[in-house]
């Protein structure tokens, strides 16, 4: 076989991939006809395809490449590691310098008494041992019938069976099934499911949804409520500010464990090290991955609360859970080398002081859009809501997502990364972005809402369900 | 916080691992009182511990560092893959040239037409993969019923809900709970099992459970079966010859999937690429990982054969399904280079004609130990099977597991990594272990049996259950 490098045509590249790559989240019959992108190189907040196009990364690769592509420290990092002990376990009585630093590092910086770490290589297993940690705790606490764990409709906790059971896809669930024990109650979603109610009577109406979840089921029965301070895959989705307060008060009563899911949230992206922070929470037990390495590296992880921590380990019998790549020396090296570079370039502060101010109110004006019902921010992560008529909320006639799907279409065409979901436009940018930078992105975003809207409009596909 | 490096005392590094970092498979209280063990480097097949001592791993490290520790074509290729492009995804329509590479490669080497990848970042995410990729094919298939998936009792196929669920070991089910849908038949461990059966009838007996399994749930419920060709975590299980051949003949009777679990068999361990060249068996597919990039990376996937990949490709929608890191670039460039590390320095032949029959000689050998009544290797991976009896195969009066636990212990004291499983030691060293290194194991080895035998002998625990 000829070797296979950025030099290759791009038909070539595409006519490989289609034969011997599956994609995730995709139709591949689909994507081998009409043709995959191919990227080549970061830097920054830039990507690089085959065609030689300069794109700006309005999303961050998958939410996570925080402090931009192509920083050589991380690079450095992993080689240095990776030749001094390129990998060990942390099973059997034995451990690393990386995985005692990272861990030592994280329960520095995540809040309260969130002082331990299980390590994982992703979010979704880091979620899969969030469930197995909070079931153990409960049995080991006497209460082994407490069990079942509440979670949100349209909520995304990952795409292992247990994280996709957590999260409030159907279409995840259909794809394999879902695990027992999981509830799921109502979505703060204001836009969409409001009605006439203030964002702040809906978000105490959606929170309370939880104490209803847990009277039906029987607090007795109940281990953990689940969720993402601000729902990601779902479509950025600000709560209201009443939301997050309710939801303590209603863990706290019942004294059920609360997990906050902060893999999209964490290391910067809501202008706080933890969206927690942001949104004054206190968890027990914290979901890590994305941000953690800027996606360098897969890494994720549970930050859990002493109480848990203690419990759990404590007990007579092991932890019977944990994954060969639980603490990876090289992935926690470049984590560590990532967390260093978020606070000695002070890029929170950036986010806070520079960088969300900016874009914030550029952001906000795109809603005088035509097609634009609803702009939100928090940090450097952003939604448009698009919509036929603003005044009453209304969802297009055209099968929902149609609208969201052709205004991506345009961005990728203009080299800008912007996702949708269903008919929602999302950014989250690498966390280094610069003013003149958000200047390109806004540019590219206007042009790209005015061309799906004049392309709609043309098609009569403007008009309300 | 000081810097925490490798240059802190060993007290000081114990303690802040016991404060902050919780272990896989571990008590992390027991464990905080013993002391845990801190590796600080590796070369070759040999690790440095916080306290200078040189330790042989007879393990690779977790059954994963087939080239060996140290090896600095992975750093290099690492850091320059991270300079390049150090993260992008491959949803939504865009991919990237180190995925496309690797998955080419390993259609390459992949055994029939097991042409297609699909990534994730470790074996349990594959499996996880796995279970949703056979469901959802008889799905498309308008066979929406046929979701069981059948597996084996003391089978390991992962940490997640899923992996953790396929695996048969009760111990993981009780951390958490166990998905629908998966139903275990006896393993082929003829030692612990087979009573008066020679190995060849209970093979044949063993593999005889699949088919009355499948005649129990309903011919038309059973999506798959998955197995190891042999049982890694279980205990270095080699099926007897007969078995793998009648679950095949069963598989293709009633038609259903065949996953091959080759987490710990793959990229050479058994003297072949894949152990399904090693036992002949021909799968649908075949979960990856640890071998695949030596565990210099969090990588693994699933190689899916044409008939799956293209009904699940060509189907209307999605296969909602994929992680962050899936096929992670910086991941897929150091497999890349560890499969041309295996290809080019001729690892495998030196696994079949030098590393094999040398290790084979003198294992087999430990076999004349009064406690050893059995001994295994296949490539190299071997298990010796600890008894009071040989002749009766007799159990330890003791726990399962405390004769085998001390002489791990003593291995430890004497620098030799050497796993136990209950009353069972399993290697599984590096695969470019050279002959006097052959030589220092089986001193190790040799010398830690007879403290425990001398140990067990003289507190009266050499007795038969």
């Amino acid at each position: 076989m000829n070797k296979i490098t950025n030099h290759l045509p791009t038909a070539e590249l595409q006519a490989l991939d289609a034969a011997h790559h599956m994609h995730p989240f995709t139709s591949d019959g689909a994507l081998a006809k009409k043709g995959v992108r191919v990227i080549t190189s970061g830097q920054g907040v830039w990507l690089t395809d085959s065609e030689g196009s300069r794109i700006i990364d309005g999303m961050a690769g998958l939410w996570c490449v925080n402090v931009g592509y192509g920083r050589g420290e991380l690079a450095d990092a992993a080689a240095r590691q990776m030749r001094e002990l390129s990998y060990y376990n942390t099973f059997f009585m034995t451990t690393h310098v990386p995985a005692i630093a990272l861990a030592a590092k994280l329960a520095e910086l995540a809040p309260g008494d969130l002082n331990h770490v299980f390590f994982a290589s992703s979010g979704s297993e880091a979620n899969d041992t969030n469930i197995r940690l909070v079931r153990r705790y409960w049995d080991i606490k006497g209460q082994p019938e407490r069990r079942v764990i509440i979670a949100r409709k349209n909520g995304y906790h990952g795409s292992t069976m247990g994280g996709g059971s957590l999260g409030g896809m159907p279409y995840i669930h259909a794809a394999g099934g879902k695990i027992d024990g999981i509830e799921h109650i109502g979505q703060p979603h204001w836009w969409a499911e409001g009605g006439e109610m203030t964002p702040e009577e809906f978000g105490l109406l959606r929170a309370r949804e939880l104490e209803e979840k847990i009277l039906e089921v029987g607090a007795d029965k109940v281990a953990a409520f689940i969720g993402e301070p601000i729902q990601g895959a779902g479509g950025v989705i600000v709560p209201p500010s009443t939301y997050w307060p309710e939801i303590q008060r209603i863990c706290d009563k019942y004294g059920i464990l609360l997990i906050v899911d902060e893999v999209i949230t964490g290391f910067g992206r809501t202008g706080n090290w933890f969206a927690c922070e942001t949104f004054g929470i206190k968890p027990h037990i914290i979901t890590i991955a994305k941000g953690l390495s800027s996606g360098y590296q897969p890494i994720g992880g549970s930050i859990v609360c002493d109480e848990v921590a203690h419990v759990i380990g404590n007990a007579d019998d092991d932890f019977n859970h944990g994954y060969t790549y639980s603490g990876h020396p090289v992935a926690s090296a470049v984590a560590l080398e990532n967390l260093r570079i978020i606070e000695e370039d002070g890029i929170i502060d950036h986010v806070r002081d520079v960088a969300h101010p900016y874009l914030a109110e550029k952001w906000h004006k795109l809603g005088d859009h035509p097609m634009v019902g609803q702009t939100s921010l928090v940090g450097l992560m952003g939604s448009l809501q698009l919509t036929p008529n603003k005044a009453t909320r209304a969802k297009f006639a055209a099968k929902p997502g149609t609208i969201g799907f052709r205004t991506r279409e345009h961005c990728f065409r203009n080299n800008l990364i912007m996702r949708h979901v269903y008919d929602r436009m999302i950014i989250s940018p690498p966390l280094v972005i610069t003013t003149e930078e958000i200047d390109v992105l806004i540019d590219r975003a206007t042009k790209s809402l005015d061309a799906a809207y004049a392309e709609v409009k043309a098609e009569g596909l403007f008009t309300e369900a």
